[in-house]
Order: C-alpha cells, then structure tokens, then sequence
C-alpha cells in the first residue's frame, strides 16, 4: 500500500480546527506506556465528546490495527464519546468517518476511500455549527 | 513553603485510581506547546466529564498560577466538564476540592488543607458509585 505518513502535522492541523469550532480539544499522552485505551484525539463541547483516531494516508484504504481498534470502542463505550476516524488525504483534504463503518479484515478493520468519502460527515455538523447533513 | 513534588507519580496514582472506578482517563500532552488550555488529567464516563488539576505538595496550601486556573476554568465551562483539584499529601492521602473552592491570593488562587479537607469529595461519589457524601 502507497502511504504518507504526515500523522503529527495532520493532527496538529486537526486541532485547530476542532478548536476554531469551539471545542476544548486534549492531545492523549502516554496511552501506549499505560496500557490504557486511549483515542489520538479528544474534542469536548457542553458535555459532548468526540473520540478521534487520526490517519495521514495516500492510499486506497485506511486500515487501523484489530487491538488498536478495539480499545478506542471500549474506550468510547465507556466515556460515552462518538468513535470516529479522522483521515486526512494528503493534497484532497479530510474525511472523518464513524467507525462502526469499518470493517474487520485479517487483522485489521478498514475502509476504502470510495466507502469513507460516501460516508464522511461534516466537521460542522458534528460540532453542532450547522443543522443539516449536507456536505460542504 | 515547604513542598514535596512527586507530580508525575501522583498523576499515575490517580490515573490508576481513577481506571478502577470504571473511568476512561486521559493524560494529557503538550498543552503547554500548543497554548490550548488544557487540564492534567480527564476522566470520563457514560458523558460525565471530570478535569482534574494535580497537584503534590507538603505543605498547609496548595497554590495554582492565576493563568493555569483560568484556563482550567475556560477548559471546564466549554467542555461541560467538573473542575476539581486532586491534592496528593504525602504519606496523608489525597484531597478532591472543586475548583471554586479556591480563592485569589495575588498572581494565584489557594486553598489551605483546612479548608480543602473541610470541601474534600469523595472519589467514589464523584464516579457516582456511591449516593451519599459521606466520607471514607
């Protein structure tokens, strides 16, 4: 598979944009070291919480490790915060999908690009800024 | 005033302590490089979000700098989370105290051990494991 791996930038870009949509937004330290199930990134608003497993690929799919993807399930089970999967495309921008919309394959759970562009919702929507679904 | 900074363990003590009362915690990185206010510690369960402020100290106060108490308090009123400070005394035990307990002296905001052990909460009822306030 043809990757980009900008991951550290492209999470830093997408806090930014968390936060000028008004969310409080955590950087997760540590997670790995603690053995704690822990997502990338965390955005908060009145109560709300968004869970986010960042991705920089240039590749067809997105695919996240089976552990890696279960722990961020219990971990969004558990805090009662909305599981999804930030994927930035390198020159085209972000796609940012539920992600019960993965699927497991081998030892993984994927999506290809075609499935996650279909699906992508809009950052604005879930920061509760604009009502409708419709793209922008 | 004489002090005692076991910081990083004392965040691990809570973190530990905090993930046998069924929260999903967070440490959190870099707030600092990036100027995102940004408490210490999140945990978080079924929506409830609690912020925790750590501090590790001897003596009769425990103090917080005007900056860092006023971002916790932005992080806390966006996000929808309890602002609470966890006080670990060494060789005492810790002491939970909301955040609107302390009181401006000059360039930082204080409590005394009085006074946060006369406001001290109970974890278990923080976690909502137990319904009275009664203490340990």
């Amino acid at each position: 598979m043809a990757y980009y791996n900008k991951g550290a930038n492209a999470e830093r870009e997408l806090m930014k944009s968390l936060a000028s949509r008004g969310f409080m937004v955590v950087r997760a330290a540590g997670s790995g070291v603690n053995q704690i199930p822990c997502p990338d990134l965390l955005a908060l608003k009145k109560g709300k919480i968004l869970a986010f497993e960042c991705k920089a690929w240039k590749g067809n799919y997105v695919y996240i490790k089976t552990a890696n993807f279960e722990s961020q399930e219990k971990f969004c089970e558990i805090s009662g915060a909305v599981s999804l999967i930030a994927w930035k495309i390198p020159n085209h921008g972000w796609l940012f999908v539920e992600s019960n919309k993965l699927v497991k394959k081998g030892k993984h759970y994927a999506i290809n690009k075609k499935q996650a562009q279909a699906n992508s919702l809009n950052l604005d929507v879930l920061a509760g800024l604009q009502e409708t679904l419709e793209k922008k």
